[in-house]
């Protein structure tokens, strides 16, 4: 029986926590039944999901024409209208990207370390999947499809909770990932999708401990600082990327005057963006490194000594260090080596990714070893930031936590391990 | 400077948040400190502090006799005093421990995975530490040295809680151990005890998400319990070890006697003790095995068919199949077959640690696979469950999570890993 039907039908019916309790045993019974099937299955039900959203076209394009329309009636911003809407080209790029995880190779069931006691126990420990994951995520209907996709590939059931600009598109697209998945046998509740637009659901999904595993929130800063702030269930997010580039004295100019200016605009708006660069005090360079970023139009914002470099350099405030812009603006200090690069950004970093420029390799191994943030990187733009770039297949998101995972996180993410124990007979002594 | 001394003082004269933040800061740099130096520094500081316990004796058993006295007047039980107590041979044994997690191989700077992308970019997950972590633990003294010591060999600084009726023996403990760092040049701030026994400091430090970046309770399940509930940091820990052997009816009759006696009645209070028996129908000797128990001296409940096997065995409630005794009493139930087995552990295992006893390696392996906990076992004693047993040489806890950490956490477990990019000048297309 899956409630997904039943009270998709009158969710208002009963209590937030009773529907995501009622929810969340439908998904975990789902889940142990994913747990069981083969790792050939689990890529044909994905390739099953797929071919159902090809062969639903026409019902959820259907479907996005309703929530464009009630978007237009409400006044969305045409960027959020633009995020909204689905086309062929689109849908079928949704499908796609569910065919990508499909052939990629399963993390569960590796084993990540094994020995053997001198008692004959033999151990090892084994990466199983997390159990059921919930989602919270704003207005793009293809995460509906993507996280999904990954949390299934990874024995994970899913709980999706998605904007209301995008109800019906969801409906729509979790409806045929359902199909697809009862198509080979598997319990369309392995892919929920919460009925109703309550928002006390999403608090009592984040309160669910026992019953929901992990929360990744997908969306702007102010979902993931709610979600931080309420849930009593793991979190996987990251809040801010406030990423820093440094350019170190022994940095190579061509090399640094391409990097800051790829690393801040090739798209402003995404967490890997650079949000401030440190240039050293011995960089021979900083000037037109300065330079270039304004004349590609970027808005630089400088303490006494960058301002010193540029005349059209804007003076910095104190909070310039801890904005992430998301935008054609940058915030420039001079630093005095390397050491005083470190300190800056142990002060300011969102510990997301941070980026060294230098030709010395001693400086760039304490770079790596010393800047304490899930990505850092040598001679490489921060946009790289990403866990396509990192060759993951695709990423649930980038997590800044400290425990389980860090870093962009996929399939290998979304799992944990148990120790498995085999003896003959052994009794403690 | 370190508030450790200076508040000692007076720490109630600022708030439980003020102190708790104060304390974080000054061990957050003790840690940055302490993730810069060798794996040989790390080790030889902990031998510094082992050496500096020795030299304390009489400091530390003058403290930890004034915690007797106090605890005598307050009518302290038997039991809990002698959990209290320190004697020239306990200290010893204390430091040996030091000792030994000095001689643990250090898991900080492990390459976990690396590649390298078709672009030139080359990157590498590596182990570093998880940074601040707390401790909140009751009246045994040891675990003042022993979870400082692994905290610090894994690169980690530690924020200490002890309970009230040790409190002049922990900070001699940790005074000692401060010593002895400092002789090495160590911030002695990376070993830090909550200088107030105010119990609104443990609030703080629970919720003391970004200062505090792990708690750890070591005590009883109210005080696990109370952690899990308050906690905004996260936290390691069990609450439950309700743990089951299963006796399939290809079990060894010989093998299943030894072993359930062993896994319930070698040490009926530890979490890995047997708590369940679950007897297949298809196994023969059943009633030898109730037999034994019985005759061993522990208190057997069952269900209907259990009863048929013994007229000694007392009926079981339903609350039976949920309890931790912690006692020589033991719940038992005959299933019909390793479905039905799997089935009674995944409604009623705390997912601590849970064993079959087979000579049929397919059931063996269906076990393994099946039964999600985080410790499984073939032909083993469940007291196995435990980190030195497991050879990791010593365990900070047995966690239950999914994240993170599962079963025995020691070094490794006290590790996250960051992301490393080296590249060559790539901006991202």
């Amino acid at each position: 029986m899956n409630l997904q039907t039943s009270l998709s039908a009158d969710p208002a019916a009963v209590s937030p926590e009773a529907l995501v309790e009622q929810l969340a045993r439908d998904g975990r019974a789902a889940q142990r039944v994913l747990a069981r099937i083969s790792d050939a299955d689990k890529a044909g039900a994905l390739r099953a999901a797929a071919k159902a959203l090809r062969a639903a076209e026409s019902e959820i394009l259907a479907a996005n024409a309703q929530d464009i329309a009630a978007g237009e009636a409400k006044g969305l911003s045409a960027a959020l209208l633009d995020r909204l809407r689905l086309d062929a080209g689109r849908l079928a790029g949704i499908a796609d990207a569910v065919e990508q995880v499909a052939a990629l190779p399963d993390p569960v069931g590796e084993v990540i370390s094994a020995d053997e006691r001198p008692n004959g126990l033999k151990l090892s420990r084994v990466r199983v999947p997390i159990g059921l994951i919930g989602i919270i995520y704003e207005s793009r209907p293809n995460v509906t499809a993507d996280a999904a996709a990954l949390c299934l590939r990874s024995g994970n059931a899913v709980m999706l909770r998605g904007g209301t600009e995008a109800l019906h598109s969801n409906r729509a697209i979790r409806a045929a990932l359902a199909a697809g998945l009862e198509s080979v046998g598997i319990p369309a509740a392995a892919i929920q999708l919460v009925p109703t637009q309550d928002r006390a659901v999403v608090g009592a999904m984040l309160t669910a401990a026992g019953l929901i595993d992990m929360i990744v929130p997908r969306g702007g800063k102010s979902l993931v600082a709610r979600v931080q702030a309420d849930a009593r269930v793991p979190v996987l997010a990251h809040l801010d990327g406030i990423c820093h580039t440094y350019v170190h004295a022994a940095a190579d100019a061509d090399m640094a005057r391409k990097l800051t200016v790829n690393a801040k605009l090739r798209r402003t708006g995404i967490c890997g963006a650079m949000e401030t660069l440190l240039l050293d005090t011995q960089f021979p360079e900083s000037a037109s490194v300065v330079g270039g970023l304004i004349e590609a139009g970027c808005e630089v914002r400088g303490d006494a000594r960058a301002q010193a470099l540029d005349s059209r350099v804007l003076p910095a405030s104190g909070e310039d260090w801890d904005t992430e812009y998301l935008d054609a603006v940058l915030s420039v200090a001079v630093v005095d080596g390397l050491d005083c690069a470190i300190e800056h950004i142990a002060a300011h970093s969102s510990h997301h990714t941070d980026a060294i420029v230098t030709d010395d390799a001693e400086a760039a191994e304490r770079f790596l070893d010393e800047v304490d943030s899930a990505i850092v990187m040598v001679n490489a733009s921060s946009q790289f930031a990403d866990g396509g770039e990192f060759g993951l297949g695709a990423e649930i998101g980038i997590a800044t936590g400290r425990l389980h995972a860090r870093g962009p996180v996929a399939l290998e993410g979304l799992t944990t391990y148990k120790w498995q124990v085999r003896g003959s007979g052994q009794a403690r002594p």
